[in-house]
């Protein structure tokens, strides 16, 4: 299936930053979602990389995550270099996050198209995916900002959505829109409309675009960050690079790439992609995604039951024993245990918050 | 309230045999029930100690349990003499075991009145319990063997039941009864019947008799457990103490009390009691028995709930975070984690079960 490649040479940006909480209790602080081993061996972002290797070298491969984060995403990634392992000081959102590895790969290539991927993103088709960058690659270098839709199977109104506008020249099989309109996370009935319409898409905030075209619409639509992104970039390689960087970062406002240049820029193309992607956003995906037994339970690790079905019984170390359970989600962790029924594996993110309110910090 | 004692010296012999499967995953193999602490620092056979010590001194106290936990409950009761904790080869059932300890204490003194305990019972109102023994030690001075009837507060058809005869001299102001009849575990409907008709009382298993009475009704109703046991007797105090205890003992055929001796005597005298007992089934009982906060949650360690209510979250050592849960059940140990609603609490044997068939023996 591999195309050959045309034109400039292809990047990647992962975002590899954030603390999620709705993994609680495995995810924390000091291992978040990103870097946990969920669906096999490997970490998410050990998994998004060797998604990405066969079609983008690993030297073309850069990660920006929390400065915290950057030895241990070193050590998960042996095979990039080191150097393409960015910290970012403190997290404004992902304009900023996405400007500063823009800066490193038009420090490597000025000509670069580069694909901007999440790093505790799961997608079921990694084969279809990679053809998906390559067709994105192929729109970007026509000077469009690329954002990937995700074709909706279900009313979730946990995600944004993207409605497609008017039909642009197709890249071999794969349909191109302009967009419409972006849209925050609706209701349900909102939701259920979006998906029987077929024109609306969830917002993956997986992206491609030229270095070249991404600076056309910060200069554009951020020109604050725009000047700030610019004194960070003359330091690099420099021996002041670090201490610029400090000093121009505590002044950056957050911002996102989504509000604060995608649904600005007139240039957005969308490539609606169905390749089974999931943001991973609770206990409850994991439960639907992960590989089930007879009883439709999910189980990782040692579990005896009586009566128990369409269960997450997660419990690398200690054995989890249960009786009449139904749609459950029970996760054993060394320090603590989360019990609650998939429908609600959402409000786990209220635990985290109580146990921040009552000064819990060891648990987060 | 203390009553003088009138006759013959009081002695106790509590049963702390058993390794009962219900409270798995805290009850093990290695820690039965009755040597755990539950509603306390101490331990349930420690409870069962403190409750009678301000009526019989720790010297008229005897213990038969499993030789294999002889030594923790020397250790767990440093008061007793050691040589009254007494350890069984194996289980035979509540006869034989009963008939042993009733030797030592014979031994001891041939017109001893004892009363026989469980190690693993809860009694709410331990100072009227007290007053109920002396009672039924007077009644069982007069030649009967006295069994302890619970007033039953709703149709429990867990337990054997006692429907009451005619009546006998009271006690002070407590009643007391022939026995019409021992009946098996009801269904539900029978169970409701019994305790709407005001007849019909829980077994407790909590008797007193005179040693000589007892001997009378052994040699009467089971004359070759009577002989087994008086060759046991022989060699007591002896050289061949232990050998003729192993030798005999291994002839002794499974027996209950209450079938071999309580069912069959015409001396059985019944009384009344309402002291708030339980024999603490299931995890269901303790979530019923121990102390609950506003949201009616039995908390023991710490707990970080979500609309979590009515529930026993069991953790001494872990964090238990739980969202949306009622009515449910978790239980956190070293090695395993248990999780049902309340309802299904019996169903923990299950559990024990299909560990055994899977050879877990571990977690046993």
């Amino acid at each position: 299936m591999s195309r050959k490649k045309k034109g400039t040479a292809l990047y990647a940006l992962i975002v590899a930053g954030g603390t999620g909480t709705r993994l609680w209790p495995r995810s924390r602080r000091e291992s978040p979602k990103q870097l946990l081993a969920l669906f096999s061996q490997r970490t998410m972002l050990q998994e998004t990389c060797d998604r990405i290797m066969p079609i983008i070298p690993a030297e073309h491969i850069f990660i920006v995550t929390n400065e915290g984060y950057v030895t241990t995403v070193r050590e998960q990634l042996p095979d990039l270099p080191p150097e393409n392992i960015l910290g970012e000081p403190e997290g404004h959102g992902t304009a900023p996050c996405i400007g500063l590895g823009a800066l490193y790969i038009q420090q490597r290539d000025p000509t670069a198209v580069m694909v901007s991927l999440h790093a505790d993103h799961y997608i079921e088709k990694p084969e279809r995916f990679r053809q998906v960058l390559l067709d994105a690659a192929e729109v970007a270098r026509a000077g469009y900002l690329v954002t990937l839709g995700i074709q909706p199977n279900q009313p979730e109104t946990g995600y944004g959505y993207i409605q497609r506008g008017g039909a642009l020249a197709a890249v071999g099989a794969q349909p191109v829109y302009r967009v419409a309109q972006f849209l925050e996370k609706p209701n349900e009935a909102t939701a259920i409309q979006f998906v029987q319409s077929g024109e609306y898409y969830w917002n993956s905030g997986i992206f491609a675009w030229q270095i070249s075209t991404l600076w056309t619409e910060y200069q554009t639509y951020q020109p604050a960050l725009f000047k700030q992104l610019q004194s960070i970039g003359k330091g690099l390689g420099g021996k002041r690079e670090r201490s610029t960087l400090l000093r121009v970062w505590k002044k950056i406002k957050n911002e996102t790439i989504d509000v604060g240049i995608m649904e600005k820029s007139q240039r957005v193309a969308m490539l609606p992609i169905d390749v089974g992607w999931s943001d991973v956003g609770s206990w409850a995906t994991l439960l639907d995604l992960l590989p089930s037994n007879q009883d439709n339970n999910v189980i990782v690790g040692d579990h005896v039951g009586v009566d128990t079905g369409s269960s997450l019984l997660y419990s690398p170390n200690r054995l989890i024993a249960t009786v009449g359970l139904t749609d459950m989600i029970v996760v054993d962790t060394d320090d603590a245990i989360l019990v609650c029924p998939k429908s609600r594996a959402q409000e786990v993110k209220h635990i985290v918050e109580t146990l921040k309110q009552n000064h819990k910090h060891k648990y987060l």
